[in-house]
Parts: C-alpha cells; sequence; structure tokens
C-alpha cells in the first residue's frame, strides 16, 4: 500500500484508458492502447486506470483488458480496473491488475439507475470483492470510487455528510482508497475543498483520499487545485479530456490530464511527468478516435519558456 | 468609487472588446459591438472595458471607441479603457469613459520593450493622468493595471515583493484600483492566492484589487478562484475567452468569461448575470470573427439542470 500511494506526495492517474473510452464512438486498436501505455510510461506516468471488467459483446473497447494489463504489469506501471459485479471482480483477481475499483453512488436514486441495486448492495459488493482479493495470492488494492459525490443529476444537492457516511461504511468494508468522484461535473472549489477535507480527516493515515473530476463545466482544474489544497493525495485525469459522461450529453470529459499536471508542478508537487512528451502521446488520439474531441491548453501553448514552473 | 466598485461583493468586467480584440486579424463591425454591448447588458452585465485610446490607423479595431463609450453610457454600464500615452489619457477623458487604465510593468525588460519607456515613467504617466483626470468636469477612476505581476516573458520570474512596490507607487502616484495582471498565462494558484492577499493587505479598505488572469496554460480558472479566496475584488473575463497575447502566440485568451460567471455562482458570489443568455452573445463572435476560436465548457454544457448553482 505505502509503495503504490506513497504518503507526502501526490499521485496522478491517467484514466483515459478506461474512462476516457467508456462512452466513446470509436476506440483505439490494441496496438494503438499499448503504444499509448508505453509511451506515457516512457514520459514519466507510473499509475493508469486500464479499463473495465465487463462484457465484451456489450464493451467492445476493453475486451482486450487482459492484454493492457499484462503489458501494464511488464511496463512495472500501477493499474487499476474496474469492476460492477461480482463476476467482474473475480475476472480482474484473475489478472495482475492492481487495484480493482467498486463504484457506490452517493445516492439511492443514482445507484438504482445506474446499477440496479441498492447503495446497502454496492457497499456489499465492496466487501466481496474485499473478501476475494484477500483470498487472492497476491491480493490487488480494492477501492471505491463515490460516484455523484458533488451532485446528481438525478436526485440534486448530495449533502457532504450522506457522502461521509458513505464512506465510512465503505472503509468499514474494506477499502484500500476512498475516491470522490464529480461525475457530472457539478463541483466547485469551495465544495471539493470543504468535502476533501472532511474526507481526509475521516481516512486518517490508513487511507488516502482520491479525487475523480470532469472538466464538464469548466471548474475541474480549479477543482483539483482545491482538493490538492485539502489534502486530496491521488488525482485522475485523462489525455486530452478524454471521456464524456452518460448523464452529460454533450459534456467534455475528464480532467485534462496534461493540464493537471501542469497544476500540479506549478502548486509545488513534484510529478515526474515529462509534460512535453506526455503532450506527443495526444497524437494517437487524434489518428485513432478522429470524431472525438481533444481538450486542453498546455498542449496547444506549451509550457512557460521563461520562468522556473518545475516543482523539482 | 463605492458606488462603482461596491464594496462586500464580486464585480466581473468584460473585457472582450478590449484585450478580446487587441490582436485579431477580423474585428466586429461598430454596430456589432453595439449589439454585443447592449446584449450582455441585457443580460446583466455592468462592467465593461471597452477600447483602447489608440491612433485607429495602426488599432482599426478601436476607432469606434467613441461610439461604443456613448452607448456605454446610454445603458447605464460602467465602461473602462486604456490608454498608453499621453494623448490617449486626453482623449479619454473627453469621453465619458468612467474608468482609464494605465499600464505599468512588473519588470523593467518588459517595461521597455512592450511600451520604450521605464516602469518610472509608467508610473509618471499614471500620475499626470490622474491629475488630468481630476482637471476634468466629471472625474474619471484612474487606474492601473500591472502586466507581467506572475512571471515576465522577458525577465522570467517576478518577485511578488516588486510587484507590491509598484503596486505602492501607483497608489502614491493616485491610482484607483490596483489590478494585477497575469500577462502570458504564467500563474498558479497558489501563486495568485499569495499575491493578492499581500495586495488587498496594501490597498486596505482604501482601493479594490483586481485580477486580470489568461487562461493560456488552463489554470485561468484556477487562479480565479485562489484570487477570489484571497479578496480580490474585480475579476476580468472575456467572452468566449476571446483575445490572444502578443508575447504569447498560439495562446488562448483572457480567462473565459461565462465560466468565470459560473464560478462565482458556485462560490457564493452573486453576480446578478443570466448565463444561457450571455452565453447565446457569443453568436456574435462567431458570425463576426468566423477565424477566431471561442473557448470555453459553460457555453457547451449549459449550467447543471439538477442542482441549485446560483449564489442568489
Amino acid at each position: 500500500m505505502s509503495s503504490t500511494y506513497p504518503k507526502g506526495r501526490i499521485t496522478l492517474r491517467e484514466v483515459g484508458l478506461r474512462d476516457g473510452l467508456q462512452m466513446v464512438r470509436t476506440f483505439p486498436s490494441t496496438r494503438a492502447k499499448q503504444e499509448w501505455l508505453t509511451r506515457e510510461h516512457a514520459a514519466g506516468v507510473r499509475h493508469f486506470e486500464i479499463g473495465s471488467f465487463l462484457p465484451p459483446a456489450r464493451f467492445p473497447q476493453f475486451a482486450d483488458i487482459r492484454e493492457i494489463a499484462a503489458l501494464a504489469s511488464r511496463l512495472g506501471v500501477f493499474s487499476t480496473a474496474l469492476a460492477l459485479n461480482e463476476r467482474g471482480a473475480g475476472d480482474a483477481i484473475a489478472t495482475s491488475v492492481d487495484e480493482i475499483v467498486v463504484v457506490v453512488s452517493a445516492t439511492e436514486e443514482h445507484s438504482q439507475a445506474n446499477m440496479r441495486r441498492s447503495r446497502v448492495a454496492a457497499v456489499e459488493l465492496l466487501r466481496q470483492t474485499r473478501q476475494m482479493a484477500d483470498d487472492a495470492e497476491d491480493p490487488p488494492l480494492v477501492s471505491v470510487g463515490i460516484s455523484m459525490a458533488f451532485g446528481c443529476s438525478i436526485a440534486g444537492n448530495v449533502a457532504p455528510d450522506e457522502v461521509l457516511r458513505i464512506a465510512g461504511d465503505c472503509i468499514e468494508a474494506g477499502a484500500d482508497v476512498i475516491c470522490l468522484a464529480d461525475t457530472v461535473g457539478y463541483a466547485a472549489p469551495r465544495q471539493v475543498g470543504d468535502l476533501t477535507a472532511k474526507a481526509v480527516k475521516l481516512c486518517g493515515d490508513a487511507l488516502p483520499v482520491a479525487v475523480h473530476l470532469h472538466d464538464t463545466r469548466g471548474l475541474g482544474i480549479a477543482n483539483a487545485a482545491a482538493s490538492l489544497d485539502a489534502g486530496a493525495q491521488l488525482l485522475d485525469g485523462s489525455l486530452g479530456g478524454l471521456g464524456g459522461c452518460p448523464f452529460a450529453p454533450g459534456a467534455t470529459g475528464n480532467v485534462v490530464f496534461e493540464d493537471l499536471v501542469f497544476l500540479c508542478e506549478r502548486m509545488g508537487f513534484p510529478t515526474g511527468i515529462d509534460i512535453e512528451a506526455l503532450c506527443a502521446v495526444r497524437e494517437i488520439l487524434t489518428a485513432e478516435m478522429p470524431l472525438e474531441p481533444v481538450y486542453g491548453a498546455l498542449a496547444r501553448s506549451g509550457p512557460p519558456r521563461h520562468i522556473a514552473w518545475s516543482a523539482v
């Protein structure tokens, strides 16, 4: 645990290969995904969400997840994958994936609509996944993503105390990481800072708090800055801001990973990532998915040339 | 003064008609500018930077500034204009413009390269403009924009103490507002928060602190959030993020005004602006300046439909 998300530094996770591909019309070939992973590894990225364990017939974009997991293992990067049910959890544990994420909704309405199960049942899946993982030879981490943590596109406003209550249940069920997810891009900086600080207090020294943000309404990087100020240790982003949301049509995707790297460096958190080499990987996205817009300012402007901006 | 930038609330200023047009290849007709101003006024925007007093032969985009100033006056909105020399200041004072901005560079290198004068001479222009304004029948405010306040594309890093020293000189020379400008998009949230807080302390209750941000590297809204947390009272933005920078080729422009409105509302600062009516004004930009990219997330996604997001 301590070696995967080391205390006292920020970890950035590239989720383009999972959340970025969740809804795309076309998706990269396995070979292109392998190049994406390999080139980002060469640029210094060490944590990736690599896909979901879902039926390949319905989600062909993740049919090659075992090959991607094997490459991640060979490269020595830390790989996370999503499991939405018991079968997915079992499939994930049978691979070399380093961390399995189970999703628990912050609202009962979204839980029922999105996953056809109650929040209590989702926490039970987390507990079961934890037990399955612990029975494995090389147990992966088991984490929880609390979706709609900053507002819900079905239930509306979400009380921070409700999110913290669910986080407490997830800790009790054995979660290794608590991830607060702004699934539909409703979050704002003070709200993110407040909830992150409370989650950090709840998790204490035992568990890192992660924050998963979408840039739907332009506040993604501002929310990331607020979460960093409040003690978040792990932040998600996707290359080029890839990845929409089924509950927010027309919305932009995850917070732009390369802009997030720049933010961290400029806030004093070294990332170890070569930002220009990272930006160059965007050419894979535009070549493989010409219909998908790519976002981000840093790739357009380049880093500042006349000031010291790196945190190293 | 107290009626123009009232204490205890945030003022947002739309600078698209000035900074947004400083570098464009094509520019709107006078009639389109008038529609832009009129429709934003109808959407609730009350503060505009409307242009520069510059030679029309070299800056034809501002040749109609007197007509725009007259319309601003008729609408009852507060108008700001830039004056880069004594002639410009005199021309501005002869109109109904409510505020004249004089620019002082944070670095001697940029001052010489950009304005062919020393910083001391720029502060003297501010003092002279102040005196000219005070001699007028209906004195406008005289403000200072401290350019390159967060880093310089010529001199590199800029020490906060140096910016504060210049701000002090400008207060002594009679400035009504101190505006910290991230001219080339080098600023980062903690840096903005730190310098803004120090400037607010320096200005005390006497003067408001303004912050002028560019979104060159994706941190514009995050920097705006940091400045709001630190007590900035007046923030600039441009519709659609219009406006590049001569010192940062290929860079995006000012922070996106409509995203800034959304940020303020979500941070608890009521703006009085109808954000959807504001977004609709973007059609003037795309019709009049088809070559200029327009930016911004809020116009694409719309405001959240399922949560209370307005600060009112």
